[in-house]
């Protein structure tokens, strides 16, 4: 019985809903689980399909990425992880796919517009599409750097992350993040559905207006505001 | 045993369903169960996943919006449905979700058209597409304006509540309502299917005619009509 | 046991294959079994939804649609039933959905033109779309004109009944039939992958040109032509 | 207990996954698997319902398509397997279907752009569409001179068949391989979502640009390079 044995389980869980959520076809995409107050994070190993999985398998990594425990080679996108969970200490979980219609606007290279209260309902800014890194920083550490454009996108649009839990990688595809793995895979389930709804509203209404600030406000404070009514607490 | 067993029994059926017939993910959409003779209706608990839900946690409550029986908070929708059950007392059902199709329509703030005779089996009309509230109604006592901006809609269209049976809210989505609960969710996947058709066969002829009178008359008389002969009765 | 228990199977096994093979929700469409020789038919009773259905719940009629056997009122679109199969005596089975794709090339009153071999494995033509029938036949027996007004298509545009066994009514939706109803249903199923992939051909090239002689010939005789070498005999 | 029993059942697998992996409807595909050593080839059988196979139903041919084993006819497009098996001769499965978005590109007659890393992570060119045939070519020995027409289009833009595992042929459909069954499938069903991808982003974005040299490099050559670090090897 590991230290860890709990945190790969909680990984573990959310990466078996990659596929049952309908956000990947075989590996494409990855889930982990932070502990932050040890400073280690369980991530699924790279290449194995979701179906072969055992919690066990599940890779243990600093945010250095030094290896902790585990036999398997992690994703070939930790680097990525470990270097969020370092400069974000307050998150959890994180979630990377390639499902459809996000890596469609992703390759379309735009921020998804906020169109209505759907997406208010979870953050009040259009989802950022990051632009491709330079091809400097491509040819060298790729994943870490990776990592390093999703910061300096949120610093060039002053976005909050703990509010703004989503991006576009241009050209690839999303990430999200959250409090635990579970709330970084319902990130990404919610923002394949937005990417979706948005798509929509693009080809019935080329011309369809954003939705306006009172209704952004409103939705969103009413869910996560000081004196949100939404859900039982 | 309470009085309002069957009620609630009734609400929380049709809830659901939401999941099975595709129309939500998540928490994305409610639906409720009126008793007009005794003046109250059940309606789900604010943000509990479907699949926790038991037909005891319905949360009852009268058009009032006072609540007569239950442990959870209600749905963040409930002063909208307590609204339309008091202004509308032949109606026994209201649903509400954020199906796909049918809000990709509402954030385009467009009027679904009357295309073919699927959209005339069930209505006469275009789906209407009320505007979103003024920010004076949206910092107010939103919910219940919510019920106002869909009564107000359907005065300036001239519609009757009786036959059209679904509005999309401007940016929001779609409430649908009927005779019970299994009715307003009936509506609901309609909508849905009705929506998803519109915007195809726009993307195919984007000069499309709507349906032209005789045919509207048609279908919907053969099955709403005096001398209606679709169904059993 | 009736003399018509087989017919009545059959129907039966058809109608529950509609919502399985997702081209109907809720009663959104009906399968009819002919017997030629007999002069006599088998269809789904109206409104009924598929779960509920006993195989000997379905209406057996005569071409004149007269009630031969059976307690429940038929499909409401009988009469269109009758008119083909008195009209095509070769034929076995028919099938009417509202299945999404077809209904919105319905919907925009256009043929859906042959773009690939998947198309000319089954007809050599563009799938035919009827233009709605005049105000006069829709005010007076609609249903049976409905047959009329397919059988007009077929002579306008020289078509034949037994190779292009799919058509499109305009603004409505797609009728099929074959030999029996087994191949009535597969046509519907054939029709509305084709209507999809014909959508998803012209979003991608407007342009797109239609299939030249050479190949449409090449792939229906290697399947339907006298030396056909396409499946087990 | 024949030679050949662990060919025919890795061939029966692979196409029992057609349907389950969604790319076809009824018997719209075919998968074979070679033994190169041996020069020959199992292959479904022409015009079976996936459901009624057996393994055993295979039918083994030589690069000749000479019938080694077997009673049932092979798949009409025979002759187009045992053509690329004999010209290339480290492939080890084929997969044909009539799967929706890759016959939608095919039947628009345009190469699917390389737009994203999902795209890159699989090859680092356009995946080609082949023009239809010559009048000449489909009047004569047409399945085999399908195969020439794919190794045409190789040689034409210069495509290495053992990086691009994937060609559409205008307007009918693609043709996938790979070291053996399960990886053709494999490249099947990664090629459908590639050709869904593209279609979408260039719905959301007209001018989307094609993916930059230096990802497309990065993300080939960490998944297939001298030193790949994606899977467990």
């Amino acid at each position: 019985m590991s230290k860890y044995t709990e945190l790969k389980r909680e990984c573990y869980e959310a990466n078996l809903q990659l596929p049952e959520l309908d956000l990947v076809i075989y590996t494409f995409g990855n889930v982990s689980a932070a502990d932050q107050a040890e400073g280690v994070f369980a991530i699924k190993p790279s290449g194995v399909p979701y179906a072969e999985l055992k919690a066990d398998d599940m890779v243990v990594l600093d945010f250095e990425n030094n290896l902790i425990e585990g036999k398997m080679r992690p994703s070939s996108d930790t680097k990525t992880h470990a270097f969020l969970y370092k400069e974000w200490n307050d998150i959890g979980g994180i979630a990377h796919t390639h499902s459809t219609y996000s890596v469609a606007w992703a390759q379309a290279q735009m921020d998804i517009p906020i169109f209505g209260t759907t997406h208010a309902d979870h953050l009040t800014n259009d989802i950022p599409c990051a632009p491709p890194m330079s091809d400097e920083l491509i040819a060298g550490n790729y994943e870490h750097m990776t990592g390093q454009q999703i910061l300096d996108c949120f610093a060039d649009k002053g976005l909050d992350h703990k509010e703004v839990q989503m991006v576009l990688l241009g050209n690839h595809g999303p990430f999200t993040w959250g409090k635990n793995a579970a709330k970084a895979l319902y990130n990404s389930k919610v923002l394949e559905e937005l990417a979706k709804m948005a798509y929509l509203t693009l080809q019935i209404n080329p011309d369809a207006p954003r939705l306006k600030d009172s209704l952004i406000k409103k939705h969103y404070e009413r869910k996560h505001g000081k004196e949100a009514y939404y859900g039982q607490e």
